[in-house]
């Protein structure tokens, strides 16, 4: 059995198909496993965690596979109160939604519960399938807030919240790509939220322990450095070909997202639908920035290190610092607008705007960190783009149903895939494991 | 030089780098040039126009090209009235509008003459600088139509003329792409009409008679079945790799749609703004069916050949019959969704539906063709979809900039990145003439 992309997903697919007895070759491009997750090694032990990154309740599949490899998490520190930025000036506040004013908080919790009602009834199976499908897809995210929020506070939360859970602005987004995504992770509240929410953990010594570890596991299996330019009809399987490499394999999963399969030449040529698929899912764009400091200075004023900004570049932070709380690191996202406007820059602008950021939002020590690091994925020649792709208007109505829909002798992963926790790890390691099912079934 | 691309866009930019003195060598993946302009042979001399067709009035470039290749162009028939397939009646009409009632006609029109305005206001050459760009790129064509008509007729009319001019949707256009669109050609109208619009005229002996001759002016320096699959630096210029040929040039025009570009590695690799890009122009879901009889018997009914339906699948027509009249051609196009239903379906079933369609507008007689022919362009491997790319919602502000924006010494054409009928073979010959001129003052 072939895999091509060594991320969660088709990790997760050859150790399972190897649990069944197969044998398997997972083809990467990059000189590392794991795709999207990328922790890089800072001074002193420290991790700088510059990809994929937290978890959360409900997701079952990359907690126990995590705990399969031994790699433990610990809570995201949420003590203290939450900074806001927002028209110049700074709140302080306990929660999700900062109190900038009662009209805008309230007008903001009308707006949420009736995205989270709309949500439950897309069908995460087939959102296509939605009752009014066509038009929440008919329809852009900024336009129905717009069109359901009265103060500009409100407005500016679900901007905040879209460039957060997708790293795109609100009008990139089908309505109905945003409540299938919310319905995904169990809620908008869930993607949004700390404590009890996505953000909840992560993981002791760096998330991207868990690919580095699965793959250690699967030893020789896995290929690094092999791009695949092609996938082949052969007599009874496929020939996998990458650079410097031919694999023949009875099935292959392509465990890539969908905008980078275009990269791949299939042979025969892959159906109308499915092709016109991969131009239909865009990857967000985002980086994320981490200062490391000796301490969490921020903790000493009752702060949580979390915090969201109007201004940008950086639109939300945490504290990202290792469970024994030293040293004290500090990320910041850089999502959707800013992030396209801050990648055209020189490092050392970056840098600074970054860490300008922090200091408006934290004071003035966050200038002066011991360590920095930042990844703009959208210059990531084998990423193009996090946190992942998402559908535009009229994208899930019209192509959903080829998403993964298996094409001849060829399976389709990746956390695009997955109708739980969508464009999230748990995702992720889920497609891995339904596509290996669905192989295996295949084989009989 | 090279050339990425044997469209009318790559081999125009050769001709121009060839006339002013430079070596030039076009790379085409097909076994033929012309991209998305195909002609091919029928019974008898008769041409099947299965790609790129029509010109019309303002496309300078296109008209003056095919005049110096001795290619000459005849009205499409346009003598008589026009069928429009409405709710299941039929209804008989003159000029573009049909009169199904009179409030849905006050209320079409007054929506398009507000859409001309609000066209002219978007800069041609940067639609991300109209006043209101990010308010009209923050919404879908759907919307607009949905909060500006009132009658069940006009949002008929813009959905069927969404699917016309883009096949695609209302809900996956960005409004400000349609706005842009309208001002590229000149008009809403000039994009919709026959007489006088888009359709006026087509080609004696068929459009690719246009890029055949302009390859066979370039001779030999037009290498086909050569897909590229890499554009390297190398020292004072780029290699050029497609297979079995490497080409070393000073420098390079990309003349192929921006979506499938990403199918070409990039070394060192592409800016994340131009790679984003790439994920944002999806093409549209289109078919042309052809069917060809002894003569066109609609004419003898005082009909045009020209219809339109909201039943489909077949959603326009028109009369494609020679310059003579015999044999009798019609050309029914399948937009959208109805493209989408049906390229799944077996060959037999795709050509019996489409001349239910011909036979609902025109009569029985439409059952029973000589000879039918048919092209589903998201089926094409070297296409995969048209007319051509669009942007949907958030895609011009984000991305416009860097749509023409060379990269190094890799210059970008296609009608696609035309300011002045884009996605109009016109275009494709601005584009090449464009980049050439591009090329030629970077070298001084």
């Amino acid at each position: 059995m072939a895999v091509v992309g060594a991320g969660l997903a088709g990790l997760t697919a050859a150790r399972e198909l190897q649990a069944a007895g197969r044998s398997v070759v997972v083809l990467d491009a990059r000189d590392r496993a794991g795709g999207r997750v990328l922790s890089e090694p800072g001074p002193d032990g420290a991790v700088f965690e510059l990809g994929a990154q937290f978890v959360g309740p409900g997701q079952h599949r990359i907690a126990a596979l995590a705990r399969s490899l031994g790699v433990d998490t610990f809570p995201t520190h949420s003590a203290g109160l939450n900074v806001f930025e927002y028209r110049g000036a700074l709140h302080r506040f306990r929660g999700l939604a900062p109190r900038v004013s009662p009209a805008a908080l309230l007008d903001t919790a009308r707006a949420q519960a009736k995205l989270e009602r709309m949500a439950r009834r897309v069908p995460i199976e087939a959102p296509w399938e939605a009752r009014r499908a066509e038009e929440w897809d008919g329809q852009t995210f900024g336009t129905w807030v717009e069109q359901n929020t009265s103060t500009a506070g409100a407005r500016t939360f679900f901007a905040l919240a879209a460039q957060a859970v997708f790293s795109v602005e609100p009008e990139e987004l089908s309505l109905l790509h945003v409540l299938f995504y919310a319905h995904s992770a169990g809620g908008l509240a869930t993607l949004l939220d700390t404590e009890r929410g996505a953000q909840e953990e992560h993981f002791d010594g760096g998330a991207a322990l868990v690919p580095a570890l699965l793959a250690e596991s699967l030893g020789e299996r896995v290929v690094l450095e092999a791009p695949v330019r092609r996938v082949g009809a052969a007599e009874g399987g496929v020939t996998v070909s990458a650079d410097g490499l031919e694999v023949r394999a009875v099935r292959v999963v392509v465990a890539v997202p969908p905008a980078l399969c275009e990269r791949i030449a299939f042979d025969p040529s892959l159906p109308g639908r499915r092709a016109q698929l991969h131009q239909r899912m865009a990857h967000g764009a985002v980086a994320k920035c981490v200062a490391l400091y000796p301490e969490p200075f921020w903790r000493d004023e009752g702060l949580t290190g979390q915090a969201a900004s109007d201004r940008g570049p950086v639109g939300a932070t945490f504290d990202v610092s290792p469970r024994s709380g030293r040293p004290g690191m500090l990320l910041g996202f850089v999502e959707g607008r800013h992030a396209r406007g801050m990648e055209l820059l020189p490092s050392e602008e970056r840098r600074r705007l970054a860490l300008e950021s922090f200091a408006r939002l934290f004071g003035e020590r966050a200038l002066r960190p011991e360590a920095y690091a930042e990844r703009f994925w959208a210059e990531e020649e084998w990423s193009r783009g996090c946190y992942g792709g998402f559908f535009g208007p009229g994208g899930w109505t019209a192509y959903g149903p080829a998403l993964r829909e298996p094409v001849g002798r060829v399976h389709w992963a990746g956390t695009e895939t997955s109708p739980v926790w969508m464009g999230y790890m748990d995702g992720a390691v889920r497609s891995g494991e339904r596509a290996a099912r669905e192989v295996l079934r295949a084989l009989g």
